[in-house]
């Protein structure tokens, strides 16, 4: 069973508004087993919208539009609809009743704009819309539905999980759809590709793979048909089960899990604490690591060594070294991570220290070379990354590897501690 | 002139991924006179993306695709393009050497898949992308003109920056609109919008206004056809002029301007340095300043003080102050300001204490509640504000309203030194 999203307004095509209501609508569509297959943002004129939804009512049996229901001239989605479905505006009284509660909580008097409000076409089942002004509508057609909504986010909402969503699963009686994410960080996609080209070749035709690059990440995301009782529930579960065996040191997490979620836990469950010492990511590992709430639990505190002489006076790290290895080099990532342990008293903490550009590489150590560090006072993994030549890329995937390998380190301590 | 946008791959479908990409698009295209039709989201399906293109080339001289460009089997994109263009794929010798220099780069191994992404289709002018594997393509038929680009954000605003902007603005000698857009913080849309209606009414009818709120802070952007040599620009520069006497103290800067490149220019032009110390907002000050390329001239360090005992040791607050008065104080973000200056040895400071939420709130002091203090060791200025409820946009807010206390403090202390 698939919808058609139509989105109305000019604001998404002169990209002054990012479109999220569709994203929303499109997961909870999913979960009742509705697949979106196409969006289609379009601009506030009548003709435009004639034209892609009678496009859509050919393709797909149900037809979802947002946007246009508003007060003022622009706004002509109701007028056009009514027209396309050969409909007279009458006026509906529980929309107008609805009009004038919202007004009076606000002191507001009855103007023609609202009246114009509560006159809905005859032939559409009206949605109240206890949020707003403008209710929804919902229009049927040769066995095809069409709803209308606002396109404030709230209210679209609301309308979805109040009547949309619940008429659409008991209408359609729809089978729904697992989606399983499986997040890898460290391989390329392409090199990942080629690890599980045997794997993905081996699953059934009905289980489809889709790979989801991110700049610090390969998301791999499993579908079929079915719910969580049936047998493909379980035959995507021995797939991943096998993914695991594959790739199990790709593997960080599932879902909506992150790399920050996943430390913040093991640290709140064991109570360990952690601390950064930051030169070239700035600051970016602690602002991710308390971008989680409660993280103050387990987080202390970070010291962002930009110049040499923080890292000599805060972190303890030694002039010498410095001066013979180089600020970007494993004994100085290493002594930070001791040093950022004893200024902070923490159980473990980050390091980093590389080159994040666009200026400052040199032959042996071009843009993008990065050390990094993790560990407690009494051992400390580094490793060298080369990322690339863009500046907010090497920080992001700085950051993403550094917490990758705090992650790695800190379930090793767990383990050898059981 | 219209332009057509085509945004390709299941995981905008099914909500995983918000587009973001087409938002940024438009507002390119815009800049040059090209205004978007229609932005369309697709499925991987070949059939789809014909069909669409197809459409699309009977009503739009330009069409922008975005996405399924990548090495993997679901991404199909460019053999469709191929096919319905009747064109071969052929090897493109400077494809292979920009992959073979991004695996070096990274030390991996050309395969089949890095192979295949090499080859491109002979009737396609090829984009060499220095950002990624998979390059853009421009396609031209009947008069239309037809881009790809992969889906990935930057690589994707490398390809339109470098090739398809300057392209179609020297190609259609479009008539160009003239947009100027001034940067303000500290009041709200609302309250903005009041303050300036008597100026808004005065404005020429053939220049709009618009407001764009985001969360730190509101754009107000003004814009009329004609070009930099015309009357109407000397009429909109009159405007800003205007603006400025109104609202002096809440602009902080115009166009593509932010608030750290602003304090960043400050420190460099006189010799300034800074530091940050950290709780509330957990690193992110630092890390916004360190996002700017060459911050390490300017930027010393920061120490992230999410615990006390690190207040105490590295910031030297005193532990009194923190008894009686609370961490989330005037007094405490004061002595930030000092101990930060004292640890990394920087000329001015910035401190933030607050209550990110969403726990931790209390009748006097609730969730929001944040103290700033900017200043040098000898004076600071603290202000207290009164965020909302929400973890991440409280931290935005906190940074934001932080650095913007920076400027003003630093611009102060730059003419009184005149």
């Amino acid at each position: 069973m698939q919808a058609h999203i139509i989105t109305i307004g000019d604001e998404i095509l002169i990209g002054q508004v990012i479109d999220t209501n569709s994203a929303w609508m499109a997961q909870q569509l999913n979960k009742i087993g509705v697949s979106v297959g196409q969006i289609t943002s379009i601009t506030d004129s009548p003709e435009h919208l004639v034209d892609v939804l009678t496009k859509s009512l050919k393709t797909y049996p149900i037809t979802l539009i947002t946007g246009g229901l508003g007060p003022t001239n622009d706004d002509r989605t109701k007028q056009t609809l009514a027209k396309y479905f050969n409909s007279e505006l009458v006026l509906h009284q529980p929309t107008l009743n609805q009009i004038k509660k919202l007004l009076n909580a606000r002191n507001l008097p009855l103007n023609n704009n609202n009246l114009s409000q509560a006159m809905q076409p005859e032939k559409a089942t009206i949605l109240n819309n206890t949020m707003g002004t403008a209710p929804g509508m919902k229009f049927e057609t040769d066995g095809k539905v069409v709803f209308s909504m606002p396109g404030v986010p709230f209210e679209m909402k609301y309308l979805m999980s109040e009547y949309i969503i619940p008429e659409l699963s008991e209408k359609y009686k729809l089978s729904p759809i697992i989606n399983r994410t499986i997040l890898t960080h460290g391989e390329a996609e392409a090199v990942l590709a080629e690890k599980l080209q045997t794997w993905e070749s081996q699953l059934p035709n009905y289980i489809s793979l889709a790979y989801l690059p991110s700049p610090n990440m390969v998301r791999l995301r499993l579908s079929a048909p079915g719910n969580a009782s049936t047998n493909i529930a379980n035959e995507i579960e021995a797939a991943i089960t096998k993914l695991y065996s594959i790739i199990p040191d790709i593997i960080y997490g599932e879902e909506e899990e992150t790399m920050q979620n996943i430390v913040g836990k093991f640290c709140f469950d064991n109570n360990f604490t952690i601390s950064t010492a930051e030169s070239c990511t700035g600051g970016s590992i602690a602002s991710i690591i308390t971008s989680i709430p409660g993280a103050s639990n387990y987080f202390l505190g970070s010291i962002v060594a930009y110049s040499n002489n923080v890292k000599v006076n805060l972190l303890k790290v030694s002039p010498e070294t410095l001066q013979n290895k180089g600020a970007v080099s494993e004994e100085v990532v290493k002594q930070m991570v001791i040093g950022a342990c004893n200024a902070t008293n923490s159980d473990f903490a980050i390091a980093t220290s590389g080159i994040a550009g666009p200026d400052g590489g040199t032959d042996e150590k071009p843009v993008g070379t990065t050390w990094i560090a993790v560990g407690n006072k009494l051992s400390q993994e580094a490793q060298c990354f080369c990322f690339g030549s863009n500046r907010e890329r090497n920080i992001i995937r700085a950051s993403a590897s550094a917490l990758n390998m705090m992650r790695i380190f800190i379930k090793k301590a767990i383990e050898n501690n059981k």
